[in-house]
């Protein structure tokens, strides 16, 4: 795969070539000023998290979303190693503002391996989180997006979600839907 | 660890010992006729999941819960060979009568690695069946309650489930609750 200069020194989590495989019929949104989910902007590069972003602010958006505390750049490799040495299950997908060398969205989207549905596996979307910054840009819509195609690349009988009252209705553009009677329901041990 | 006959020459999925270390404050629900998580009753042995249940009408059982569809042995050992490869993810906990040698209770806890909270972990209640002919012996019971113990000593931050409306009862014995504005979505590729 052709890289450029920064990239080829780079670890992926997971093998970026699929997501340049992804065909464009594979998306669900609409998009306006030419943003597109493998190309969203001048500057924004789509890609897998690297174990370089540890030093391109990645910690600090997860930040904005929910507590991520004091990690030290151990702490974060151990675990990005962790995830990787899982075969086919984390893909954290970022974009990267290339002018600045920083991490501005990231979502997750976690593979659950089966034994139902013929040994088949589901696909999650977890920790969707834009930097404020940059909200209004359409990355948000095109992370998910992207996403969800790769859930259906991945072979995932299904994939799905929790989300607030409000944000109900974006993800309703991607096809997801409330199912009727079916609940979620969590137990905390500790934040 | 002390292993019967039987048990020495199976092939766990996960290290049964974190089970026999799960300790007795560590379960939410009360039982009747003598039933202990750990201790289900006469003939009731409560373990991992094994390689050789493919043996003992694993898949059968879950066909009770949703479709399975026709598995061979080969695709069963390399998919629990994958989740065995995972490490400190897949907890595949079962029933067997080992006075017929059948699984006949099972529930998944599956662990997800985060970078939030602390690179922490999040669990998650999956699969859960008990063989049509022994419920009402508090076995669907038991297995939620020994997996929230689990989720718990497995140091995960929280613990969650997708559940249909005639069940929040039930998982409300664990003290899972139902988050006021929070949704479950999905979309499904196929079934």
């Amino acid at each position: 795969m052709a890289q450029n200069g920064t990239e080829s020194t780079s670890t992926y989590l997971y093998d970026p070539t699929i997501l340049s495989q992804l065909e464009s019929s594979a998306f669900h949104a609409e998009y306006k000023d030419g943003v597109k989910p493998l190309n969203p902007g001048e500057n924004f590069k789509l890609r897998p998290l690297c174990l370089e972003d540890f030093d391109k602010g990645y910690l600090q958006l997860l930040g904005q979303l929910t507590s991520v505390g004091e990690v030290t750049k151990e702490q974060f490799e151990d675990r990005f190693n962790k995830m990787k040495a899982c075969d086919d299950s984390y893909y954290v997908t970022v974009i990267e503002d290339t002018s600045v060398n920083q991490v501005i969205g990231s979502a997750t989207l976690v593979k659950e391996q089966k034994f139902i549905h013929h040994c088949s596996a589901r696909a999650r979307v977890e920790d969707v989180v834009v930097s404020d910054v940059y909200r209004g840009k359409q990355l948000g819509k095109v992370l998910v997006d992207v996403l969800v195609a790769l859930g259906k690349k991945l072979n995932c009988y299904k994939i799905s979600l929790e989300c607030k009252d409000h944000n109900v209705k974006f993800y309703k553009i991607f096809k997801f839907e409330a199912t009727h009677g079916q609940n979620y329901m969590q137990l905390r041990f500790f934040d």
